[in-house]
């Protein structure tokens, strides 16, 4: 609960900024766990949050970039310059380097990636042709490959000339190649310090080795680590060519990412990441362009009880009802959209196992219809003293759960079906159907009971 | 899309299992990979499903009950008879064991721990006083843990002696502890390679090892593999007794569950999970135990409404327009609990700034407030010719959008700062309250104006 760590750092920061004071900054910088940092750079101005960057070492400010949300890094490294960025990411990991230059527009990409190491610019443009989602868009290119001639000897020679560089490698296994890059056999780093010397290492490796391709769905990663315990697994292509590594890790961390992002589409955040300390024009840009939609929605659910207007000015206790309709509609089929979400997530459900779906829907909502339709019923039979306008009211509201749970149940398969991101759609078309359905059935109901309820 | 696959599985699985050949389902569950045995699982009925798990070994058993979601291997595991289900989950992983038997009620729970090997009991009943959430909660009890005044040699006679049930260890760590077990270093596995048989463990270690306290709070370790590039991290009491080791893999699993439980939760879902497979009154039950609450706070807020009925009765129109703002109150307030939930998960911002997030808020509320009062009150224009009636619905979709997204950043931050999960309870606040400023600012702004209003 206490902030006092946080705003005495923050302060202590903003004061080596004015000061210029490179060496302060950079130990205290150094002091901080990942939660400080990213707290101290979600309340830093931007341009204190650019003067920082470029104050500490380019290895340094590379560590503050990796820690803090990719959409807050991608937002800093636009407004350095070319060269600052470069510099940065130059020190990055290349799985993360082009993360973030798949962000950026075109212009800014290239003119980054003219300004980077060329060796490291080679291997981001390779990672960024694979989409999001794709096995490429989550591999690394830092493993250790070396042909099948070399003996044991030559390549620990080569390990510990370039230990430096290597000690960032994430892995413990060594990839054996051809001497056309094609990927023959794996063996472990420790294999090497127990054989001789002279030994070949096409003589050591363990051909069997698993690997993926790279425009595979991330998904067949999550499935693999599943079923392997492996650190990793080699990236290749069609013809075995290797290219990358890609880690267990890595996929874990990119699972929660996708869950977080899918959690906010759902809930209207178009683009699935906003930070407060986004400009406020566009976190309003993106909030407001899932709203629009929305309003437009409603008016045409509404136009079903302007339709209406004359059972309603008969019956004008039904106004105060219909709200209720349409919010508890809304609830019970967004509990159906969320099971859905997550049965198509984890695998129990398939887009074409609708009609499934749909009748396991249909007895929760039953149940759940009867209840609240009764509920319902009696507060609106208690109010007015008029058993009908309970039965009226009640009536639709029952019948409007049963809509909404095979509504909500079924339309995240049918949009995944036809390859449509089901989290930020479903929501707005169940409640645009729901509520049109449970206006229609209110005022439907009224109106066959008209000589019962008018006056209300 | 296609089910081809599964559908011929379930098929054969079913065949096998009416026909008890052990064999033939033993090979088929054998050549599934996750995904599949999930599937399969989810689909079959709760008697073929207790038969499978008994008629497979109980190593291939304990396979299936990991892959399957918790809640339903939960569910399994209640029906099996005691023996059953211990012969399965002795050969389970003990932070597998914990996390079942922590869901069953206490009289399963200890009937199954009775039958279950003493050892493997033991440790379960130790994780099973770590609360959900806690670093306690992922540990795991399998490392290994030697004395320091044994030699290399009888470390290694000892590993290869136990190779069989070590080969299940998940790490390549020594922990290395004195006679009553408290932590004093570690070293990697392929040191014990490198060194002379002789050379006692105390010589070998390195002694500035991490640990981390079972009672922390998970997120604790979240941060610590952020920070430190390890596979595991031992975990140990205040007196340095080490207990168990907390892997960086299950820390990641376990936050991408939370995650999707949090998520289940915001949409309704009480207990964080539901599969159709359930039970069907269970699921209504859990279901209609958040909705009711919410009917009665949606009757609540409609009592404004019903108190002002009198001006509906003169401005019937303005009946279509009540459901419109409550519910685009609704969408622009739950996108600030979105945000403001994701920013509490990373950690960019505390409970105790609930100021600072309103400020960030309003303006935000300020630019879409006004957007969407403009459409809807043109709509409302257009269709009366009625400029005032745009007006008086314009303006209270506009103020009552401030006062929801006021509402939406700011509740889960307060929910939070008095240790309440924001997760089930942010979003019925959240409408009630927004419900109730809408239809109270409609009816009143009417109520000034309804000499320009009255008959429409």
């Amino acid at each position: 609960m206490t902030l006092n760590l946080e705003i005495q750092q923050r302060k202590s920061a903003i004061q080596f900024l004015e000061n210029n004071d490179k060496e302060e900054l950079t130990t205290l910088v150094d002091s901080m766990n990942s939660k400080e940092i990213i707290h101290l750079m979600g309340h830093l101005k931007r341009d204190d949050q650019m003067k920082l960057l470029t104050m500490l070492t380019p290895e340094d400010a590379a560590e503050v970039i990796e820690e803090i949300p990719e959409a807050q890094a991608v937002d800093i490294i636009e407004d350095l310059t070319e060269k600052e960025a470069a510099a940065i990411l130059n020190e990055m990991e290349s799985d993360e380097q082009a993360d973030i230059i798949r962000e950026l527009d075109l212009e800014d990409a290239s003119a980054i990636l003219e300004e980077m190491d060329p060796e490291e610019a080679a291997d981001v443009r390779m990672l960024m042709e694979y989409e999001d989602g794709t096995v490429g868009s989550l591999m690394r290119t830092e493993y250790f490959a070396f042909e099948e001639h070399l003996t044991v000897e030559e390549v620990t020679v080569e390990l510990r000339r370039n230990s430096e560089e290597y000690a960032e490698y994430p892995l413990k296994y060594i990839f054996v190649v051809s001497s056309s890059s094609k990927l023959l056999g794996v063996l472990q780093m420790q294999e090497l310090l127990l054989a001789k010397g002279k030994t070949l290492l096409s003589k050591l490796i363990f051909q069997e080795v698993a690997f993926v391709y790279p425009n595979s769905p991330a998904e067949e990663l999550s499935t693999f680590f599943k079923e392997n315990d492996y650190f990793g697994v080699p990236v290749v292509t069609e013809d075995k060519t290797l290219i990358g590594i890609a880690l267990r890790r890595d996929t874990l961390e990119a699972e929660s990412e996708r869950l977080a992002q899918e959690h906010l589409e759902t809930q209207g955040i178009v683009g699935g990441e906003e930070l407060r300390t986004m400009p406020v024009l566009l976190r309003a840009r993106r909030r407001l362009s899932w709203l629009s939609v929305n309003i437009l929605l409603n008016i045409v659910a509404a136009s079903v009880i302007a339709y209406h207007q004359d059972i309603l000015s008969s019956v004008i206790a039904l106004a105060v009802f219909l709200p209720i309709i349409s919010d508890m509609s809304g609830c019970s089929g967004n509990q159906a959209v969320a099971v859905s979400m997550r049965e198509l997530s984890i695998g129990v459900v398939k887009p074409a196992e609708v009609l499934r779906v749909w009748w396991q829907e249909l007895s929760v909502g039953l149940i759940n219809g009867l209840a609240l339709g009764i509920l319902i019923g009696a507060a609106a039979w208690l109010w007015k003293g008029n058993m009908v306008l309970g039965l009226v009211v009640g009536g639709a509201l029952s019948v409007n759960t049963l809509v909404a749970v095979s509504i909500g149940g079924t339309v995240p398969l049918l949009l995944k079906g036809f390859n449509i991101d089901p989290a930020l759609a479903s929501g707005p078309i169940l409640t645009t159907i729901t509520d049109m359905f449970g206006f229609f059935l209110a005022l439907t109901f009224a109106s066959f009971m008209l000589v019962h309820l008018t006056g209300l």
